[in-house]
């Protein structure tokens, strides 16, 4: 124990995954707006904008809260919100800074945000099956937002059918086609889209070129094992690791203290594990409780004693369970949106 | 959104279940430690006291503190702490309030402790195989613990091989199978177990009378879904639920803004999906993401920006998520320990 398990943010890597991902949307003729709700940090955020990103992405107002405060004045709120009295005035104070998304096409959904100042994109389904309208359903919902007085900027989706081995390529290629069905349909609702905006780190190689111009990848600014598994990135792309120290060895077991409530309990149905461990390739995290990770290790062992960097599954999670970054260069950095959810 | 997610605590319920599992040990004739990792609240900790328990469990240091804070004055870690200098200087801090666990029986696991003016609890392993030595082991554990000036207050286990449908019975037997093995190698050794403890929240309505005397049982103060599928309890005994906002309706799917990052991503094998939804049996929530949860749901659905309570997977780590309580009774309580993972 002592500090362990604690976050531990490779910069050196980060400004690496940052200025990649910057010159790959520079060279499909896209902008850029990652996705926050992986750092929840303004530090991070802002290495983001400084290498081109256009704004930035949140899931949640007290998200759009957080990067508002740190000076961010172009955020997305890409979440079909359910906005009351308190969420409405606290979005008009983001006027100006905030863009709202509208993912059903229920006429509640549109009368919920209408007055609102703020500018809407309208959500369609690429295959991924969560929120979102049918891409031939987005002149018609367009139109009747544009009529309730909402002023509608463009159309997006998250084609998270991305995240399965060897779907990248294909949910790309849903993704553009839906879009591009999408904004046809708003053209010719008389409600064109100024914006078409996707993307997701395992999609984004594939992003269609001339149809996509906005992408929002998240995860790629740290990485983690499941980017690993899907083949996105190699482990020399993992900016982000949970320090752990091996507390047992009984019954020849490698047992550290990064558990659950360190990691987040994610793992898909591909996934070969909980996670994974930096400069080990071939261990896994085979068990997973609160407190403990039980680490499969096919070299020799550790020592009791010594410090593991493991991998997380899903690093959105993982970061939402810290209150700071441990800097490779030293110092910390606050994960300043951690937990705020609402 | 407005305020959900966000965690609702049906006191009635939660009064109820301590008074049952108060009532179940002293009927077992075993003292009562909770373990505080579920709630992370001095107020509910208090509640388990007064209703009879002896002291509480806790996982780490930073809980301990909390607790101790809080004016708890005998808390057992039940982890096999890695103590640094650190960790040396915060466990000195509360001497004569905690008992630490040894879970290894490395000569460098006692070795780790030497010197730290605490008592010890051998950890044995009774089939979950994750930390804590073979039983027939115990005694040697405990002699050379002894030899190195620590002192040894007994033997505890964690039957968490219970969490599996059917398991519960089976693994209380192992338990108290393990415990008694331990208990006579520590005697034979001339270190004899004062204290031998046990108990899960699955396991506990079979713990060995006789043989177990201290439970250790957690989420039982709450209650979950795994509980509710394991059927450790009903839908009657759950105390805690997210409050989820229905924020589309989009395909007929019904999708809520209590994802992973309110609930946890928790969802053993065995499990029928990412949660439940009080009132609604026949729902379950078959897919999770951050901030969404879909659910099937069997009726007639409800409507876009209506509430509904969903029963989480498993609470210790959907506790740990949240800020604060929100009280059915009005008021909050603060999650005070929530993220204290070290």
């Amino acid at each position: 124990m002592g500090d362990t398990p604690h976050l531990r943010l490779d910069v050196e890597v980060l400004d690496r995954n940052i200025a990649a991902m910057a010159q790959r949307a520079r060279a499909g003729g896209a902008r850029l707006r990652p996705h926050a709700k992986t750092h929840k940090c303004p530090q991070v955020g802002r290495r983001q904008l400084a290498a081109g990103a256009d704004g930035l992405t949140v899931a949640t107002i007290g998200e759009a809260e957080v990067f508002a405060e740190a000076g961010v004045t172009d955020l997305f709120i890409a979440y079909p919100l359910w906005v009351d009295a308190d969420a409405a005035s606290r979005l008009r104070a983001l006027a100006g800074r905030v863009r709202l998304a509208v993912g059903c096409d229920s006429a509640v959904a549109g009368a919920n945000l209408a007055g609102l100042p703020l500018e809407v994109m309208v959500e369609v389904d690429s295959g991924h099956h969560r929120t979102g309208v049918r891409p031939a359903d987005a002149g018609t919902l367009a139109a009747a937002l544009a009529g309730s007085g909402l002023t509608v900027r463009g159309v997006f989706t998250f084609p998270g059918h991305s995240y399965a081995p060897g779907a990248g390529r294909g949910a790309a290629q849903e993704e553009a086609a839906a879009l591009a069905e999408a904004a046809r349909a708003m053209a010719a609702a008389g409600v064109p889209a100024g914006v078409t905006s996707g993307g997701s780190t395992p999609s984004v190689a594939f992003a269609g070129p001339g149809v996509v111009d906005e992408l929002r990848p998240g995860v790629y600014v740290f990485g983690d094992a499941q980017q690993v598994e899907l083949g996105t990135i190699g482990f020399d792309e993992v900016a982000l690791t949970v320090v752990a120290t091996v507390v047992s060895l009984a019954g020849g077991r490698v047992v550290t203290d990064a558990g659950s409530k360190a990691l987040g309990a994610d793992r898909a149905g591909w996934a070969s594990g909980y996670g994974r461990v930096l400069g080990e390739p071939d261990a896994r995290v085979v068990a997973l409780s609160e407190h403990h990770s039980t680490i499969s290790w096919p070299g020799p062992l550790p020592a009791l004693g010594s410090r593991v960097l493991v991998v997380p599954n899903h690093v959105c999670n993982t970061v939402n369970l810290a209150r700071e970054y441990h800097l490779s260069s030293g110092g910390t950095w606050p994960v300043a949106a951690r937990g705020r959810n609402c």
